[in-house]
């Protein structure tokens, strides 16, 4: 655990230093769970933003896209159940007027109990040695089989009483078993209460004809009510999808883990719309397309893999996961639903508008089904930041620090160095820029040794750096280094563009998927 | 008048039907002065966007772009001034319970006076005829140079009033003037107050720790606030500039005129740090600068101004509009503004923090002048959509529609027409597509003649419409037709590439500007 926290400290801290994230508003303290893309950062994202879009919208002929408004009207979210259901269980205490998850506390008290065990299960490992049989130990010691018992009666007990919204349980949950106020250290509970976790606005001046508004929790209800919009101007034919990639907004009581889970958010989303009964065909479709995309990016298959939902959400009849391993261990990066016409068929009753499409090949009309895929642009971000950083130790024994990010997705493609300040190589390397920005992000670097530089800008990400000589002067040529291998070949200028697009295109990276 | 109207009522509906915008939450009756780009519109925007960004961040080796969220720390609008200053006064109609913006409701009184010396210039120039002069005409006629003295002292007293915040000097003249309720009829007006545009909502779930923040109302202070974090991680020299492309929220009171005013919107805007002294000449630059971007469009020189602002806002010490003809008059459609120092001044004091620059070759530290330049994203996307639609007398005196958006910003690079469903035809069409589609946006359009869909794709504003038809099979040629010039060409498939990227390909139309 260390280990990881370890690690993650460090994912933060090269975010901030190199230029790719920094928390909001730093000179006034910060604001909590909120963050800035700095200028690697915002590179970065739009790389995936286009990744995504051209994966998604580009490359698929039955499939556009929509750039839908934050502002929805506000009957959107009666309809799509989060006024009523998108709330979290929140207990105050009395104390120290600090509030909390009413369900996270009583997980970090089932926290302490598996610490138990795991103490447990280290001592007798260490005294039985090679002898000691786990499976076999936890099953038998009477000290832990009692543990594990207690562990899971709370937690069922738990989920029975969310689930049937028996709030009074909870609360009584959280006195039997002695929980006490981090901060105060008291039991003085406030009862248990929902709270919704949509950040609200009003629209207009008028105190009288102000009009309550949320901030869109998710960006799905943005396509669900444009579908007939898309649909018709489009003259689209189902199976068709609708992509959007766009803010939400969610006022998390516990938000943390850096930009794993942030209140305000990226989501890039697709509803696909199908016909009813085809939708298990399409969900195993999407899961699959999905897992190509990623691997496309070549950050090891082993870091993957789908978890699928038993508990569904009221409008799903399938849902699964892709799970990232974060340095936090594997943890939600994408989701595929299979979300029936639960959306379409409450937009059609709180509107009173028919929401159906007519197929012209069964020569009917019908609300159809939808299977959704969606994905966190910050979640994508971290994934690839934290997979990319690494430090790695060379033959000389000496570490570097190097950000593998895939090349396609680099913020900037190539440094340009020129050896020395002078002799007329600076004029050379801006030269090389003012033909390469055409095509790619290109910086210029002209402090410091080179070979620092060349750590600078592996610790940046940059996949090549082009260092202009004196030879340059004599032929032309310059070095080209690759930032992973830290291969330096010769190369005429002339052929700079070639080399860097075989790396960086994007095409030929989601053409791996295209089979 | 009633033709201008006309003209804009065409193009919000030809947006509609096309695929470009809509109202937010139609099915819900829409919410007011927000809107919803739909999949034409989604990638005309993010052209727009690309073509700035391109323009602005890659093409110029000392410019970066961040990615600030939304949500700031609420003292940032304390420094930036928007806390105290960023108000509309108000008045309300005691009967109707209806609100109106003061000024709006004084300069609709003066309209109606204009509109009497309109009425009596044109009886006038009915009865002179030829011999009629307008000027003279004005500036003797008893009847008018009353109306026209009383405009102009109406709109003095409330500019004097306005500027001392005399709200009830404000109040006095919409009384003096008689000026009615448009909904009630009455004059039973309330005080006038000052109105903050900004839309609030509160983070966090407890009463006592929730903190009040804004909707940012402009993306430029989440770069101020990150100018250290930028400078520093990226070791930029001034001059050097910081962009950013983002939503920003106003709660605009009379909020009108489609998407060239909306209460969510996008602004594209850059900052340029720079060494006090020399912001006359960064701010004569810059506006030269932005002015050759739009021009790089092709949409007609004529139809741009510079409109210099004799009054300036608090923080500014030069500032310009770049107008542009919109199908309602000549409008902002960008500003290039010196805002001196004030803004990082202002955060120092708010935060205690220094926001200084070193300058290595002064040897000096000192707070940047700044020269920002700021676009909003809807509005460029108006004054392309609305300069781009088209009606035109064809040599066989019918009419076409056509929407001629520059081919470098077009939605969709090409539709692929089979000439008939059947013979093969539309698996080559799809074929075509399949190869095409890594490099531009291309769809299949099957539906009706094909000079049907010439016109479909004319009013979508497709450039190229590639037609697959018998000959194809035989010796694999297909005709391109361009929207513009209707010319079409028969030519190989696989010349298709190298014909459309001629004319889309984005850094050809920004070497234009790079001269």
């Amino acid at each position: 655990m260390a280990n990881q926290e370890d690690i993650f400290k460090k994912v933060i801290a090269h975010a901030k230093e190199y230029g790719y994230v920094v928390q909001s508003s730093e000179i006034y303290d910060g604001l909590s769970a909120v963050y800035d893309y700095t200028q690697n950062g915002a590179e970065l994202k739009k790389n995936i933003r286009e990744y995504w879009w051209k994966a998604m919208v580009q490359m698929h002929e039955n499939i556009v896209g929509i750039d839908a408004a934050i502002f929805m009207h506000p009957t959107t979210w009666k309809a799509s159940g989060h006024v009523d259901a998108f709330n979290d269980p929140l207990i105050d205490n009395k104390d120290s007027k600090k509030r909390y998850r009413a369900d996270v506390l009583i997980e970090d008290h089932v926290a302490k109990i598996e610490a138990k065990i795991d103490k447990e299960v280290n001592k007798a490992a260490k005294r039985f040695g090679e002898a000691f049989d786990k499976e076999q130990f936890l099953s038998t010691n009477t000290r832990v089989v009692e543990y594990r018992k207690k562990a899971s009666d709370i937690l069922q007990r738990m989920g029975r009483s969310l689930e049937a919204e028996d709030l009074d349980d909870v609360k009584k949950l959280i006195e039997e078993l002695g929980i006490v106020c981090p901060v105060s250290g008291s039991k003085n509970w406030t009862d248990v209460k929902q709270f919704n976790l949509m950040f609200g606005t009003k629209l207009g001046a008028s105190a009288e004809t102000a009009t309550d508004l949320y901030l869109r929790p998710e960006t799905a209800q943005g396509i669900f009510v444009n579908f007939l919009n898309v649909q018709k101007s489009g003259r689209l034919k189902i199976p068709f999808g609708i992509a959007q990639i766009g803010k939400a907004f969610r006022n998390e009581i516990v938000a943390r883990q850096f930009i794993f889970r942030m209140r305000e958010f990226e989501q890039m989303e697709m509803q696909f719309f199908i016909r009813p009964g085809s939708q298990k065909e399409w969900y195993e479709k999407w899961k699959e397309t999905r897992m190509k995309w990623h691997l496309s990016l070549g950050m090891g298959e082993e870091n993957y893999r789908f978890h699928d939902h038993e508990k569904l959400a009221h409008y799903a009849d399938a849902a699964a996961d892709i799970e990232f391993k974060f340095p936090f261990g594997f943890k939600e990066l994408e989701g595929i639903h299979s979300r029936t016409d639960f959306d379409l068929r409450s937009h059609e009753e709180y509107s009173g508008k028919k929401l159906q499409y007519f197929d012209p090949e069964l020569n009917e009309s019908y609300v159809p089904y939808v299977v959704e895929t969606s994905i966190g642009l910050d979640r994508m971000f971290l994934a690839v930041f934290s997979h990319a950083l690494q430090e790695e130790e060379l033959e000389n024994g000496s570490t570097r620090t190097v950000l593998r990010i895939p090349a396609v997705l680099a913020p900037t493609k190539a440094a340009v160095l020129p050896l020395v300040k002078k002799d007329g190589l600076p004029e050379i390397a801006h030269k090389i820029i003012a033909d390469l920005k055409w095509d790619f992000n290109v910086i210029y670097d002209e402090k410091d040794a080179v070979g620092r530089r060349y750590r600078r800008q592996d610790a940046a990400g940059t996949p090549f750096c082009i260092t202009v000589d004196h030879q340059t002067l004599e032929d032309n040529t310059v070095t080209i280094r690759h930032r992973d291998s830290m291969e330096q070949l010769r190369v005429s200028i002339d052929s700079l563009r070639n080399h860097i697009a075989a790396e960086v295109d994007m095409s030929a990276w989601l053409k791996k998927i295209d089979s």
